[in-house]
């Protein structure tokens, strides 16, 4: 079986930018791009199925089957924001020649659409937890970086970033895409950091000039917050590792 | 070697059912269409040999070699029963992407005949043995969720199924078949879990609309059900885990 | 890159007889094709480069490199003799994938040679050590069975051969070749057992109605029986098992 | 996603010798064709792109993204020293099949500009920490290996060479390629052995009848030798293996 990506509808789009959230460490970019589908209603028009996910199926709550698989929304835009791509799947393949696969596949629907720019989120896994986490930027020219780091955002001078999220930033390039990948600081421990994911959306909103409701990732920022500073108390500062979202297919900043 | 699906008849079918059964936990799929298969001496068809089955060969007991393979069979109805096809295989493929070709080629058949609907079916891992096991049913739709609830089956509200038997089931609704899975309650120490076939052929037959004999299955299960009964005799109540068909090739509901 | 078979000569061959032997336990089958290759003097006139063989090279002693590759001979009949074609490898290949497409290369050269039979060879695992190893027949039809078993061989009656000595008998079969099978008896302990592989050309023989020299096997068969009675002297009767050829890449007949 | 050469420049070299360096046991290879590639200021032409590659980027200190992947490098010559094509990468290839793919693809290049040798390089694992490493040498004739014992490397009388060094080597002679590889002496617990990787560029350059400042080299190898010299002043002659480059990926010259 081929990987195969099934278009629902052809939006029409201007120079739209296209942001990928695949899951990962604190599931940062996959929650970042969620919320962002979710708060603008954007549409679902694609969806790629392919050998290079997991060989299982998902069921609803009504019974129904799901394969794993990849998703494509739209979102047109509200000037002065620009037309949104978004990219998310159930997973990231699972295996090293499928994580190129996968790039490969986003980059061309990328081209189809003459993508402006690329953007790319993750967690850059940290040793404490802080409400206010920095976010990295990496980008694929200078002028790029020193724009993000006009908004607030701290040069990654250096390092590697493993996995979809980084392949589809450094892939961008080989095409001659602009492309940014935001690493936002995450303890590593929380499954679902919504500080994280909220940091790295404010950030890519001074890019687009617009703004983004984050009221719904706020509440699951505070049970974060709430469950930390419990387990804070009764361990006197030292912060027991919990609930690791585990698995061989976690991905990891090393710097 | 590329997969190769040999014809040896080439069936006349009126949209028949294909009913696919491969190894797995406790052996439930497996063993009610190996089962039908016999009872209705439904007619071997047609025969896939490829590499996405294990590099190994079988003797039979006159010495003659064979090798795995996956088998088609098809049974031509009795009314008011529906035309079979059905589909057995002696394992599973042992890698992610063999399991997505293997759906692949199955449900390739599946369409050049016309099937009007595709049923797999497996075994769902309990903690405790009965000899009454529940069925639970997933489905491509809502309706057919509903037909089986009818019918006594429980619904699979959430969860995921892994292996062969979710996914011929999964890619079946991305090829617009009409297709349910039902998974039968198995305490998971059982190699051949007689009483969950029996369960999940049962609704089948419901669902064809016919009766078939289960008496061959009815042994196997007495079997169980003694042995069960021995071992809890011995260990007062604590049942000890036994004859585990191990092997990383085991594929588990995990709900 | 793709597998290559590479031809040095292109020999007239009237309905050969082809003799295939890989590493596999107690080296039996490869021992046997590279003794008959040496008394024979059979000249190479093929060989095979491929990514399924593993990714190193070799030195000659004259520091000249060589690839790890499968080798192909062939040798005209001195009547009443069939015509020969041998087949080695330096191993076999390390993915189930390339066990198949070995397979399939092989059979491929077989029929473009007209090969009239295939014969396989292997080890059978055994407990104990024996001067005079039985040897186990699995064919691709009863009579090619009985008629070895006329000449001493011990029907192989249910069980599984694993690797590619098992997969090229295999896929014969399914290809309208006729084949056999041969397992001598091996302790398992043994890297090169030379008494099992004389053991199954003695019985091949028979098959081709000619004899061959097994002075040179004679040699390191004997070594084996003075190492195997010394140890027994040593320890009594219980045997350490010694220097066996370890690494996952060893296959074992499984009864 | 297909492996991608991407041609920058069309150098016009006449009969260029190629040097290849990947990383491996040492960097030995990676250290040489690195060093000669800075003070021969050899211009990049091609890249190689490729799922072979681990699917991660680097960010370089101004936080720009590469990719993981090969590169081709010229240099015109000065007479009488011929003209170079150097080959390095980030890293070997994860799978054999890439191991593979990589040879070829490289080999491809080295037919298109007509190359008149290949040279590989590589670490011999030693016990011993020497700083006047031996170099030993394999080749694709035997006029080679004495040519070069001329110049005083060892002839590798036997033994393997595993991964990228080895294979390009081990392929250039199936297309016809004149090709030698030069293993020098490296204590394995090296990270970046400037010893030897010297050694092996000294032998070359009696080769390629010219000569190359190694100063760069010189201060790396200083810092080694003073750094075993502490450690064994301080443990009295047992030297403690520090700082192993590990992982799967290093190869490992077996003899």
């Amino acid at each position: 079986m081929q990987t195969e990506v099934r278009y629902y509808q052809e939006p029409q789009l201007s120079k739209p930018v296209m942001i990928c959230g695949l899951p990962g460490i604190g599931s940062v970019a996959w929650l970042a791009v969620n919320h962002l589908q979710k708060e603008l209603k954007a549409e679902l028009f694609a969806e790629i199925f392919s050998p290079m996910f997991s060989p299982k199926v998902w069921l609803t709550d009504d019974g129904i089957v799901k394969l794993m698989k990849g998703e494509f929304y739209f979102w047109k835009n509200k000037s002065p924001a620009p037309d949104l791509l978004l990219f998310t799947a159930d997973e990231q393949p699972y295996s090293p020649e499928g994580q190129y696969e996968l790039a490969d596949v986003v980059l061309q629907l990328a081209n189809k659409f003459q993508v402006a720019r690329v953007i790319t989120m993750g967690g850059m896994a940290t040793d404490k937890f802080t409400e206010e986490p920095k976010v990295y930027v990496g980008a694929t020219d200078a002028d790029l970086v020193k724009e993000l780091e006009g908004y607030g955002a701290v040069k990654l001078a250096g390092g590697a970033i493993t996995g979809s999220n980084g392949l589809i930033f450094g892939l961008a390039k080989t095409r001659n895409l602009s492309a940014i990948c935001l690493l936002a600081e995450t303890p590593g421990y929380l499954t679902l950091d919504a500080n994280a994911a909220k940091a790295a959306l404010r950030l890519s909103m001074k890019l687009f000039n617009t703004s983004i409701d984050l009221t719904a990732l706020d509440k699951q920022a505070k049970e974060n917050n709430e469950a930390v500073r419990r387990a804070k108390d009764m361990s006197r500062g030292t912060f027991p590792h919990e609930g690791k979202k585990g698995g061989d297919r976690e991905l990891h900043y090393v710097s």
